[in-house]
């Protein structure tokens, strides 16, 4: 997008609604953010509750930047998955115990009375970064977080797409290990089962509870609970093979997940995010040789694998960016 | 498309490059076959005589039905992939044993003297069902052909979708079970290596050269070289327990990679085409129901399973499609 300075610009409002936290901003047509807020999202204690929450904070950005709702062209919301879109329903998330078919977007619109759109956080992602991040100017681009979840966004021919009911791009529950650990979702062998962050601190528990030497127990000081993904990747990086192999194994998977994508896709890039590839080359180096291995030579000499560039902000953005979306 | 007697439509010549067999027709603009040509392909005898066979037929099909060149709109080729589209040259397909980027469009098109497109024959198939077929006015449609080789091609928002580079919809070789048996494409456990025919007879043929008590040993004489797929149907056909194992772990990883495509892609069909479907509901009770086991629910609901509508005639319709596509 150009900067035109010194012009008026459309403004919005981007809230990413995530099951712990809720970040809201105050976001100009070029992408930039002019004010943002962090709150918890509290999810336990109610529905009505988290709108107010999500409600204040737009109100409180808009203020902090002495914009009045009137000069808001649109409010954008990502919301964990699965959604209707159309409806703007949040149907059952995991991640936002005892929210069943919330008509949020309807909440929110006569809240606020301002213009509201709803879309899955994965492809609100998958938006940002191919607006303002990672995936600027391309035509075929897929977006995955690799976090606690696995998850993803298609562009193809520079739009998200969708497909029949809005619920494609559901790139952690591809099967890659048919017998395989159950998952979240009622299949198994599915690459978030394999890959994520908690396929990672569940195979480090198992491990650990088996009395298998690694240097994870004694950084959870004996408590289960307490290992994380992070955990692990601490102790990789202290060298405990342990460690090491779950890591490995893990983006092995993930590696596969991608390669698949590709040969399906032939995609020009693949930008990937999430709390998992702040272990950088630990993560990068092993998904691209695994790729190479498996995927068809000329559709990866024809591809990118990138980090998101957007980073934390990637969740905000992209719900800002399902308003502008909205606009056009 | 409506069909609009007594005027005037455009005719189209499509020719289907097989392995073993070249396929040619006449084909009006409303998908009506006018004449048809069989011959073999013998590309072992060479280039030069392929190419000559192909225009012979062309030029066959347009005089019995006493057509001259130039009422003619467009010449559309299937050939077996990989081919580049946008080039239209044919760059090494295991099929056509010592082909290597043939520039198979223009030498086409200078013999005919008639505009010549090329695509892949599992694209072509799909645009073919899309257009006149069993996915007639969707948007949302993926075609897999499962016969000795597995092939798709991806519809998206009504039209082909090719990716980067026109390599999209290798749906064979979806990983699917990362240490399974190693596949043509050089990398392992792909869903090819584990349902196609090709697959279901090696691994009936490892059966019976162990020793393994079956039927199929018995329908094939002893021959490891005669058990075929097809062979492997007739026996599971007679109640051969073995055969029945064969054929219902194919059409499992066939399930799963259906489901794959079902949470990637949210389609609203899918059709499956190609000479396993001629094992009518033993391929395709089990494929729904594994299906049914792993794709998420709302998506399942969302789409259509459907065999071909077009039967054998979808190699040549599709390169006839292919022709039309390239004059809208």
């Amino acid at each position: 997008m150009t900067s035109d300075k010194g012009a008026t610009k459309d403004l919005f409002v981007g809230i990413d609604l995530g099951g712990t936290k809720i970040v809201t901003a105050l976001v100009s047509e070029d992408g930039r953010i002019i004010a943002e807020d962090y709150r918890q999202t509290e999810a336990t204690r109610g529905l009505a509750g988290v709108v107010r929450r999500m409600t204040d904070a737009a109100t409180k950005v808009m203020k902090s930047a002495r914009v009045n709702p009137g000069q808001i062209t649109a409010v954008g919301v990502a919301a964990p998955g699965p959604i209707h879109a159309e409806s703007g329903v949040v149907t059952a998330p995991p991640n936002l115990p005892g929210w069943k078919d919330v008509p949020l977007r309807q909440l929110l619109q006569d809240e606020l009375g301002l213009h509201t759109e709803l879309e899955n956080d994965a492809n609100a992602a998958a938006l940002a970064e191919h607006r303002f991040g990672a995936g600027r100017g391309t035509q075929h681009m897929i977006y995955v977080t690799a976090s606690t979840g696995i998850g993803g966004g298609f562009i193809v021919n520079g739009e998200l797409y969708g497909g029949a009911t809005g619920a494609a791009g559901e790139i952690g529950h591809m099967t890659i290990l048919p017998k395989g650990p159950y998952c979240g979702c009622g299949s198994r062998g599915c690459l978030e089962a394999l890959a994520s962050g908690r396929a990672i601190a569940r195979e480090a528990r198992e491990r650990v509870a088996c009395g298998v030497p690694t240097l994870i127990g004694d950084l959870a000081e004996g408590d289960l609970d307490r290992i994380s993904a992070k955990l692990v990747a601490e102790a990789a990086a202290q060298g405990d093979v342990e460690a090491e192999e779950i890591l490995g194994e893990a983006m092995t998977y993930l590696g596969v997940g991608m390669a698949n994508l590709v040969n399906l896709f032939n995609p020009e890039l693949i930008v990937i995010g999430g709390g998992l590839t702040k272990m950088g080359e630990r993560l990068f180096n092993p998904v691209r040789r695994v790729m190479h291995r498996r995927a068809f030579h000329s559709s990866m000499q024809a591809v990118v694998i990138a980090p998101s560039q957007l980073g934390d902000d990637v969740g905000v953005l992209g719900a800002a960016v399902v308003a502008m979306v909205s606009q056009q």
